[in-house]
């Protein structure tokens, strides 16, 4: 791939500033926890996988300069204080509170050593969590790319990409992987209102992976499929409800809706631990409704008179009869269901 | 209503500046021919009902002042090349040539009684035109308030609004005629990418009369409507086919898709005459393509990287097996199809 989404890079977590895209390509060195917090929170790094590897190496970062001034007891107070900032640096990420809590539990279980025993098992987990993510991601690939036709002509929905993940993306990944086979493929990508990840981020991350790709507003998706011109869609999730329905990104049910009408293929990309058992069906996900402001304009530039209402929820839900298959680090399942996803999951 | 798209004011006519929407409320005196020229050309004025009218004000203030300056055969001379530049101030606009052809024709009928005669009739004549656009979308709003549940939550994509016409509106002449007997209705307006009139102009103009109206992104009507929170659909016309293919701004076939699939009505409402039964099917109708600047941001910021490749399709084509009614100002006609249609069209 042309970038890295974040890198270790000689005791320095290095976050490519996602805000500053697609116009420029600029690197935030975090030297400790609080950079990384900052960094969460200003969205330098965003997409809940990016940002729980983002937030295990804060951990890793904060024992290493913790271990050098403290002794043992102090050194797990300390720590402990910074676990609890870290995984508040964004209330509602689920990715974030998973991640810090693993990191909790490799401090546990080698706190016997002493302060640089710690620091060393959090920095090597950190890389590890770092890595099994691109894996997956890769897995992801592998097995979605079996799925695409020669020369497919493939939509995708906001960033389910590299720039989403530790690397190589979920949908992305899928699409990576096609390529890297087939140089014929190409994509078309919805902007993605309101705050446009389809046109900033994904376009910008395939563009620079050399992969021809075209950008759409998101009312256009309708248009393309009537004319024939799309082969496939391939989307991420937030989460998969145990019954196969799929929250992700404000859109995504109009596109499969439209897939559907059109006899397209609608495949979701995730990895296994999307798929959320303890959820019964779609509609028991509470969707989130963000500010106003992102609808009334974009950034600084406002265009919507005073005095609208404005909703703006931030996802949807997609039935599990409009998904096609569900492509997992686990493998392929068709037609999720109850039933389908129940075989997989007996697999922890 | 709280504001006039055109109005002949004492020998001037005044256009309210529609590119200065919703942040500023100004009216460009016209003084002669020239002036109107320029506000078609740079979007002052727009939507094709309201560009034909202003087109034969136009003319009719090219005639007063040629009648004051010149005799006979150089007036007429003159005012045929006043005509010729009115009907090229936008190339593809029908209702421009339309306009401009009609005034052609009554310059013809009363050449005899000379230029003030001439000068004279050209001023009544779009004065009518002006009186009969308003009176045929009152009468689009009249039938098509029939159709109104009470306390309806509707849907708009894109602006059929009173700054498109005359005045009043096609399919938010419909809205106005239902509010007027019931106040409870309330409006969802699709913000309408790229160019957002929906936005810009659909939300400011009904705010300006009052009727509580809530902005959504184009991919957010798929959740509306799966929360039961929309009643109808109605939308404007740029071209309705003889079999009742509807042509309309981009985005309208994914909102009619999304209706069928959740029960909802989607009525289109525009005037008779966009009934064109030269053209059999939709797609016999070739869609433009606008610039890639329109999609790659919004005026002059950018948010889309170098490199990316655009579509930009301007419409498209809404299958007549979707439309639930059309609602026209010689009635509605549902489930319009080549046998119903060709029953309105026989009362030419």
């Amino acid at each position: 791939m042309g970038f890295d989404t974040l890198r270790w890079n000689n005791g320095v977590l290095e976050l490519l500033d996602q805000t500053k895209l697609p116009d420029h390509v600029v690197y935030v060195a975090c030297n400790d926890s609080h950079d990384v917090i900052r960094a969460i929170r200003t969205m330098v790094v965003r997409g809940a996988p990016a940002i729980g590897v983002a937030a295990a190496y804060g951990v890793a970062l904060a024992a290493k300069e913790l271990a050098g001034e403290a002794n043992s007891v102090a050194f797990n107070d300390a720590l402990a204080t910074a676990c609890d900032e870290v995984s508040q640096a964004r209330p509602t990420a689920v990715n974030l509170a998973w991640a810090v809590n693993r990191m909790r539990e490799v401090h546990r279980a080698n706190s016997a050593g002493g302060p640089h025993a710690v620091a060393e098992s959090l920095l090597r987990e950190a890389i590890q969590m770092h890595r099994r993510d691109v894996e997956s991601n890769e897995a992801i690939g592998r097995h979605g790319a079996a799925l695409v036709p020669r020369a497919a002509r493939i939509l995708t929905h906001c960033n389910a990409g590299a720039l989403a993940t530790a690397g190589f993306g979920t949908a992305l990944g899928v699409i990576r992987a096609a390529f890297s086979v087939d140089p014929s493929i190409t994509v078309i990508a919805d902007e993605t209102r309101p705050l446009l990840q389809g046109a900033r981020l994904t376009a910008w991350e395939l563009i620079a992976d050399g992969i021809p790709t075209t950008l759409i507003t998101d009312n256009m998706s309708g248009f393309l499929m009537a004319k024939g011109e799309i082969d496939l869609v391939v989307v991420g999730a937030d989460r998969v409800a145990a019954n196969g329905d799929v929250a992700n990104k404000i859109g995504t049910y109009m596109v499969a809706v439209l897939a559907a009408r059109h006899r397209i293929p609608f495949y979701v990309a995730c990895p296994w631990s999307t798929v959320d058992m303890a959820t019964a069906r779609g509609d028991e996900i509470v969707v989130e409704e963000r500010s106003p402001d992102e609808v009334m304009g974009f950034g600084s530039t406002k265009w919507a008179p005073r005095g609208v209402g404005v909703r703006n929820p931030a996802f949807d839900v997609t039935p599990a009869e409009l998904v096609t298959a569900l492509i997992t680090d686990r493998g392929i399942v068709r037609h999720p269901s109850r039933e389908t996803l129940s075989i997989l999951a007996q697999r922890d």
